[in-house]
């Protein structure tokens, strides 16, 4: 299964102890073979690394654990191909430029082939589902707002999006512009949000421990979105099925929930992504 | 002043050589210290490696020297800033979709502050001309075009919009779909194509030197395309002041020069840069 992780921070924040475990499930401690691609804002700017190459061998990822790179948000996938060729142009996250600023988008899931929407402003460059579900949303978005509308707009806006794209297959995502980071899950997707007093932390994926309290400042506060928690001694919290929230300065600002909420287990999740053609193992 | 530099080949090509020695001008050679930006298309896809530290000494440099990508189309852009805060989002080259295709781009010049087009389609991230620039051209191209003509067809629609862009300031530039590359000389740009039987080269900025008859096979055709030939042992060709040329496969397919062609020698090119503000020593 293609796996998401999401860092929204209230300060510039090193994503490497994330990134270290997560990397791992590229090739490693889990099947995700098909390539990785990490985008971290700072500023108006945007650097995105990309390889087709597995994440837990690529010199890329190599260089992303060691550069310390600080960023308030981050969005980073890796990739277990299920539709579209492995190849650079399918590789997320997807980047666009939309009202002067750049906005980064990764997906976990699979999108029936009839999701074929009409775009006029945005094209898909590769053949994945996911970049066609970007480039819809992108698309909508410009359609109803000629300039950048508020943050809270753009939340109420993007809602009813998921909602339409989640009909053709399972459209767990995050979404940045580099302010703030909206989140939507169908099945599983985790958060964390680590502020002060800030403890020790130990990576499921590797035998890595970090005490937070030494690399951190009082003001600090940092929201980690994953599909499946990174560390075994935090609680980690599970967005509702059907969920969308949107993260700011490191902690959830709006959130929308289906009236009756609903949660999976991880394996009822695995299982559900499994047969939707989502992990090909 | 900024360099460019690009490379257009018949088969995928690993710029680590030409790279070697253009890098040593950020920072090390010369006074570039504004940071770096270098572009691979990969297929359809594109891999765009940004740093706004010293090329000569970033890591990101380091990596690219060292992982050997393979490419039929790279462009590469070494910044002294003159316009713009020296930040992520104002380093070269600058990447678009446009017909559901990535473009790139780098520029070398100083364009007026007059010159501020209006745009619908493309909005500028950061506040340099060069930038101001890419999102014209690309918005003007879109509006004559609703889907993506032929390269012949672009060509002769891009040389107009440079005679327009260049009567703001000096405009040496780079573009490149992932199938041809356009480059554009105001003042000063050079070009080599290597191909069968290859020889030795040199680099100018650093004391490397490549028998290339031992890495290529005789269906090899790589262009280069830099402010400042980059090898002291081999013969560079000067583009024309205000030529277009197209390059394809290794080779320039399309020109367009001026009635008169005029060169200028590099001492005087240099020195139009300064007084234009592209040196700020």
């Amino acid at each position: 299964m293609c796996q998401l992780l999401g860092m929204n921070c209230h300060l510039p924040t090193d994503i490497s102890f994330s990134f270290s475990g997560f990397a791992k499930r590229g090739g490693q401690t889990d099947h995700h073979t098909d390539g990785f691609g990490i985008g971290f804002f700072e500023g108006r700017g945007l650097r995105l690394f990309l390889d087709d190459h597995p994440c837990a061998q690529s010199p890329v990822a190599e260089l992303v654990r060691n550069y310390h790179i600080k960023s308030k948000n981050v969005i980073s996938h890796i990739r277990k191909a299920t539709q579209g060729r492995t190849s650079l142009e399918n590789t997320h996250p997807f980047q666009r430029e939309l009202w002067g600023g750049y906005w980064l988008f990764a997906h976990n899931g699979n999108l029936k082939s009839t999701f074929q929407p009409k775009t006029y402003y945005y094209q898909p460059v590769g053949n994945t589902d996911s970049e066609r579900a970007f480039c819809y949303i992108l698309d909508r978005l410009r359609e109803q707002f000629p300039s950048k509308p508020s943050h809270v707009e753009l939340f109420h806006a993007l809602q009813p999006l998921c909602v339409e794209v989640q009909q053709y297959g399972m459209f767990n995502m995050i979404l940045s512009d580099g302010e703030v980071m909206y989140a939507h899950a169908s099945t599983l997707l985790h958060y964390i949000v680590r502020e002060a007093p800030f403890g020790h932390a130990h990576l499921v994926d590797t035998d890595i421990e970090i005490d937070f309290s030494k690399v951190t400042t009082p003001d600090d506060r940092v929201a980690i979105i994953t599909t499946l928690p990174l560390t075994d001694n935090e609680t980690w919290h599970q967005f509702a099925c059907n969920e969308l929230a949107m993260f700011q300065d490191g902690k959830i600002i709006l959130r929308h929930l289906p009236d009756n909420p609903t949660y999976l287990t991880i394996e009822e999740g695995l299982e559900i992504a499994r047969k939707a053609g989502v992990c090909r193992e």
